[in-house]
């Protein structure tokens, strides 16, 4: 199946910089095929990971990156993603692998109302520093603002 | 979370190239994460897909790769990865994220046994393209065997 070679821009979300793009998907009878070329990504992936088995109840991410850009896509399952960059805040909702959403760095992001099945997959450009989170919402304001 | 910046060979496959890796994992109260820093795959990823949605019944893949490589995650539900290089075969069952399968080029690679709520995530070395498939078993084999 030839799914193409780009991830267009679908919208831009709210919040500047975050934007929703396209993935290529097939189906037939033997099943279906989400594609995404990393060209299509706005940086160079380092480190990809999935988050899994969240409880409903359970909110993820609430934290903002220093440098870390990152390419959100809902591989399975549904769930809710939240970006906020002090200024404007968007509501995304995902609900399979037809859209990617890219999150810039100094952009807050927060995941939750995960679907029991849900998995998240997150293409990162830098490999994992604890040294780049800001998990403190204040901490992030002063940044943004400063 | 540190989930560390490698992912280990587990075991070699009874085919000479493929090998099992182990992603980093790390679950707590608010659910589970699986990481991949991409340098620990052994080329330079250029194109990511999922297969999902796939019938029980449904064989996919049957097909080999003039020169594209691929690393196979099982990110939900369960399958089984059949590799051939035309002289030995290994059967891997793939029931989570905490193995990867690399399979390099010119080994034939079948998935089946999909659950229904099965997703694979494959890391391939090469943007898509046709000409780079290998669909018939007997021209495979003239090829490994040449």
């Amino acid at each position: 199946v030839d799914t193409g070679s780009h991830a267009p821009i679908i919208r831009a979300a709210a919040v500047p910089g975050v934007t929703l793009h396209a993935l290529t998907q097939a189906r037939d009878e033997r099943g279906a095929l989400a594609a995404l070329e990393l060209s299509a990504v706005p940086f160079e992936p380092k480190r990809i990971f999935t988050v899994y088995d969240v409880p409903s109840e359970s909110v993820r991410g609430a934290h903002a990156h220093r440098e870390c850009q990152q390419f959100l896509v809902c591989v399975a399952g549904r769930l809710t993603c939240l970006v906020d960059d002090g200024e404007s805040s968007d509501e995304i909702d995902m609900d399979g692998p037809s859209i990617g959403v890219h999150i810039p760095r100094l952009v807050w992001g927060t995941q939750w109302r995960y679907s029991r099945d849900a998995v998240l997959l997150v293409i990162a450009s830098h490999p994992y520093d604890a040294a780049d989170y800001i998990r403190d919402y204040d901490e992030f304001l002063a940044i943004v603002r400063g």
